[in-house]
């Protein structure tokens, strides 16, 4: 009961439901919209009691007049919208993810679609080539749904989306190649049971059993779970005998995870996990031929618990260990949403996955504890996992989905280097190889197929962006390259996509680093030339600072600048990766003569100059033919795994195989830290090529 | 806020904690009880605000002075009750069972406590032996406690519930005598780990296999799950390196289930379970040595659901298998409770159990669907279990115990048949053996170690007591022994326990049948004699009765009868096992002559009356020589397979082995039942010693 809006001293139990204005019988039966609702001029009213339903059945009979039907492929899903909502709109109803960096304002162009038929009116964008007007392109966020529609998620999303993700379509093609022969860890077995009579009145079980061993499966090592047990009579009745089981290959027997009714094929999918401390990628992998059909990447919210693996670690420790699970499995599940979504698939169809990610990323995301790893003597929980089960650990997949976690040899030296390595393949080679990977942290391997040695320096993650003003992954609008004219100081940038500059990736730091040292705005200790008097040389909040880009040329309005403190982060960043090398080499009673490769890894971006990288000192001045840049080798380790059952015993066998070289307690690595601490080195004696050929910068450099 | 009641005018914040009456000021000061509280005349009265806090301050440290502490042995429970309540009170307080069947009244003496220490004081009862009083025996009913005390729970408690529960001490002794070497399926592995160093910087994980290979567990088997991972770090520095491991081994592999800190023996328990679908018992054994702690019974809860398997399976299929799993569940639960409590044990000590039971109780109690059981052709989901998981199952032990599920090789021959076999062993013996328990059904085994086969026939409950209106199993106060004077025909009674008649149980009605045929009072067919004019001889609610006891001699203060529609349930129960026996010798091709031994095992009681039971057609007129009476031999099964590996092989191996015959597409157990349906047959020529032997009887066979 309430008193009425207009005549208080009257009680009436009318209320408007959508905006709870109270009204007696008397406003109510002259239905002037005026005494109704004061929240709104004209509002469309419902009340409470008998009034309700009749109200609502008017309200459906008008909303069903104009409501449109768009349907999205190629996941075909439909959506039911009012007309004149926009086609971002619908897509956001139907749970389909499209990239909306400006959210609607028709600025970013990145939510195009293709209209393949129906009624859809589109404002025009310059934004839209002549060619894809001609294709039917539109931007969804520039539509309106005027009635029926389907439109299709054009095919170069996915391309993009692989590229942002680690590597292009083509890349992924050739990963698909390295591997003889597709293995899943689920293997889905097909059964044609004979129904049960008098006479063979066997179990349920045991009438499955026979199918199975008939099938090949060694029924004598089968697990039966009793989750199994309780479906199964229904499962095996529904379908008139004609089941499918999904069986699990273990180290020491296998799982029967499930038993589905039917026996038809039905796409089985895989999902490989890169957990990065910073950056997750997912790819959506189609087990019967392993191309990749979808993948997504994003930045991990643990993030909102500091940069790096320490301060993750504290952060468990506080909140506990559950909360940064909970924000990288939201995270992962809503790429694995977005893949699934892109490739019109469903959760039930995955059932495999692969995660490598360090051993910190690991342990979070399983739930683990993770203190003693940040602990002298360093002790990792667990190393090597078994294969678990999605739904045990929250995992967006089919609950009973085989997940596959790489394992991994210490605890600053993770899954995500054994994946890596599992890509790079030169554990199976001769010649001694440097494999480094520059993620949030800095991970070395040093070794060939007869012995391999690896430690960890904490390089930070400014390379990923964290710490760096600007500073940002890969991604659409990072500037990938610089070039700083020696006589003018004005830059020329690369982005990726060739969008307006948004920041700064890795590979763009170092080249800017390089060409700022080279027409000496800094000097090699990284301080500033103060004395340039130049309007791309200026203080920003009181520190001096180099501008990339000016505020009108940024979709963010402001100018992007590169900071003395950035600079210091970075030099701490390649210093400890350089003493990394010169620390590890010694230990194995070498130096950079011995090195016949170095294999990259990390995420600087596509176009790492190596030249440049050398310059700067992050690389050794080494024959540049020597240097191979692998991109995000952790994605495509964690690929190669989740489609070849070779692969994961090669995992596990590099994880034996290598030694872990502490370099916490290492007096030794230090002092090359200290010495690395300069542009390129302190000890010039390291980088002869750059002192002799640094044509521009040899004035600096001397 | 309120109105007082006294001044209805008056609005206040003052009510009444414990009767809700509202008072103003002006009342509550004057502390009237007229006043406050109308409920009643002499209120201790508690108010909100603030009065509230002072006067639970008062009352708490009132009833402080008047609090006592007992201590209750052997379990070592204490609990703080108010000065002048009774024992019985305070023993439900600390939640220690005792059975009071009178409800405290003083009449059953069943609640016998001896008073070690401390002042109780006690009503005397002529319940209580001399020999008892002079021990300090009181019945805990008739007791208050005035001081602190400690009491102790009588040894011979656990004696008699083994009675009451299957078999006495002496007989579990026995059984222990059966088992040559005691091996738990949970193996307990003290390990003492060396802590981790920079130098030996292995994962937890690795460091507890290291430990466990050492102690000869075979670690490539060893699968861990994610939850003992996730409690590894903390176990295993909290104890500063010092653990136990639980290692479960299975059939194909071995599981880790559990990790726990110390590595110092604690006492490890199993539970053997006889789920019954009348009667469920529990033995708690001592996993060291095998011997019984404790033991209970009890009625099953499903009971509620229907008297046999089958309305059981309906009751699943309307109400789902949850209900009827909880049940079970709660009976066995509330059984497994007393018994640690009687032996002063903690539940996480239970770290191993055995379940036996009916295919129907099996399916039920793990959840299985178990709808096809009843409908042809009779298929059970599950015949074999693997070992289970305590917290999986719900069931009352540690959550990571081993369960073993008795397998059971047909829909109506269970797991508890299978148990019944391991206690018999006459699978591994020459002599031809048929065995035979009559429970809530009546399954069938004929055989040797050469062949075996079995059946089962739908004889109901009655000799468990269902559907017989006095009927009971053999608990104390049951009717086991009736002799009926020909001369005068007043009965002479035996009860379980020698305590006033409560009921009949099977054993009892065996006899009973066979007097009173012997007697005269019924004929063969199962018809009262209406002419008799005896006391003892007449109608109840409509039908001919026989008057066991009168109802000044039975607690219940009503006359024990036995009915005409009781009979012939009983008839009907044994006719069907009886055909049982005659149609699986002529499946097998033999006659009763070549049965060397008829092993029985069943709930009739203690005092099975092999030849009564041969009078009344329930056993074959062989040999008396050849019949043993094995008691429940289906906890002492589950007890041999909870302590001894061997026998849990031996239990999968006699499951395997069986061949099942349906009786329900068997056109000659028809006839066979229907000629069985008089005392003891149609066919006189079956049963030539009860026609020539039968002195007293002879008139009536003839």
């Amino acid at each position: 009961m309430g008193k009425c809006a207009r005549h208080p001293e009257r009680e009436t139990r009318f209320q408007c439901l959508k905006h709870g204005t109270w009204m007696c019988e008397e406003c109510l039966s002259c239905r002037d919209p005026e005494l109704y609702c004061k929240n709104r001029s004209a509002c469309p009213i419902w009340f409470i009691e008998k009034r309700r339903k009749r109200l609502q059945k008017e309200e459906q009979a008008a909303a069903a007049l104009s409501r449109c039907r768009v349907t999205f492929e190629p996941s075909g899903k439909v959506v039911e919208t009012v007309a004149g909502s926009s086609l971002l709109e619908a897509a956001a109803a139907a749970d389909v993810h499209l990239n909306a960096s400006c959210n609607g304002k028709g600025l970013c162009g990145k939510c195009k679609l293709v209209v393949a038929s129906g009624n859809i009116e589109s404002e025009p964008s310059a934004l839209l080539s002549d060619d894809e007007i001609r294709k039917g392109y539109v931007l969804a966020c520039q539509s309106r749904v005027t009635g029926d529609a389907v439109v299709r998620i054009p095919e170069e999303t996915l391309e993009r989306k692989l590229k942002v993700a680690g590597m292009g379509r083509e890349a992924t093609g050739r990963l698909q190649g390295l591997v003889a022969a597709t293995e899943p860890m689920l293997r889905e077995i097909p059964l044609d049971l004979s129904p049960p009579t008098i006479e063979d009145a066997v179990s349920d079980l045991d009438r499955l059993n026979r199918g199975l061993k008939r099938q090949d499966c060694d029924i004598e090592k089968l697990n039966v779970g009793i989750a199994v047990m309780r479906q199964l009579a229904e499962v095996m009745r529904e379908s008139r005998w004609k089941v499918t089981a999904s069986v699990v290959r273990r180290r020491c027997f296998n799982e029967l995870l499930e038993v589905r009714p039917g026996n038809g094929t039905e796409p089985s999918l895989g999902l490989a996990i890169d957990v990065g401390t910073t950056t997750i990628v997912v790819y959506l992998v189609d087990m019967a031929d392993g191309s990749v059909r979808a993948a997504a990447s994003g930045h991990n919210r643990q993030a909102a618990c500091g940069d790096d693996v320490i301060n993750r670690i504290i952060c468990a420790e506080k909140d506990g260990v559950q909360k940064l699970s909970g924000m990288a499995l939201a995270t992962i599940n809503g790429l694995i949403g977005e893949a699934l979504d892109s490739a019109g698939a469903h959760v039930r169809q995955v059932k495999n996955a692969v995660v490598a990610g360090n051993t910190v990323m690991t342990h979070l995301l399983l739930q683990i504890e993770p203190r003693y790893i940040r602990r002298a003597p360093y002790i990792p929980t667990v190393a090597e996992f078994p294969i678990l089960k999605a739904g045990d650990i929250g995992l967006k997949a089919h609950p009973a989905a085989a997940v596959f976690v790489m394992p991994g040899p210490a605890s600053f030296v993770g899954g995500d280097i054994v994946a890596g390595m599992l890509f790079a393949g030169f554990h199976r080679e001769a010649p001694l190889t440097l494999f480094i990977d520059v993620g949030t942290n800095g991970e070395i391997v040093l070794g060939n197929r007869e012995w391999l040695m690896t430690a960890a320096c904490s390089a930070g993650p400014a390379f990923e962006g964290g710490g760096i003003r600007w500073g940002m992954r890969a991604e659409q609008g990072a500037i990938e390259k610089v070039v700083i004219h020696p006589g003018t100081l004005e830059p020329e940038l690369a982005t990726v996509g060739d969008e307006p500059p948004r920041g700064i990736c890795g590979s763009g730091m170092i080249d800017l680093i390089s060409e700022l040292l080279s027409v000496g705005i800094i000097d090699r200790s990284g301080r500033f030339a103060a004395d340039l008097n130049h309007a791309r040389v200026r203080k920003v909040r009181d520190e001096w600072a180099y501008v990339l880009a000016s505020a009108e040329q940024t979709p963010a309005g402001e100018d992007i600048v590169f900071t003395e403190s950035d600079l210091k982060n970075l030099i701490y960043s390649k210093g400890a990766i350089y003493a990394g090398f010169t620390t590890l080499l010694k230990e194995a009673g070498l130096d950079f003569a011995g090195v016949e490769r170095v294999l990259i890894s990390g995420g600087f971006g596509q176009y790492l100059d190596i030249e440049k990288a050398v310059r700067i000192g992050l690389l050794p001045d080494i024959d540049r033919a020597k240097f191979h840049y692998l991109g995000n080798s952790s994605i495509a380790g964690a690929y190669l795994a989740l489609i070849s059952e070779a692969h994961r015993r090669e995992a596990r066998d590099i994880c034996h195989n290598m030694t872990y070289i502490d370099f916490s307690s290492n007096p030794s690595y230090m002092d090359e830290f200290t010495s690395a601490l300069f542009l390129p080195h302190t000890n010039l004696e390291m980088f002869p090529n750059v002192v002799r050929t640094g044509a521009r910068g040899a004035g600096v450099v001397a």
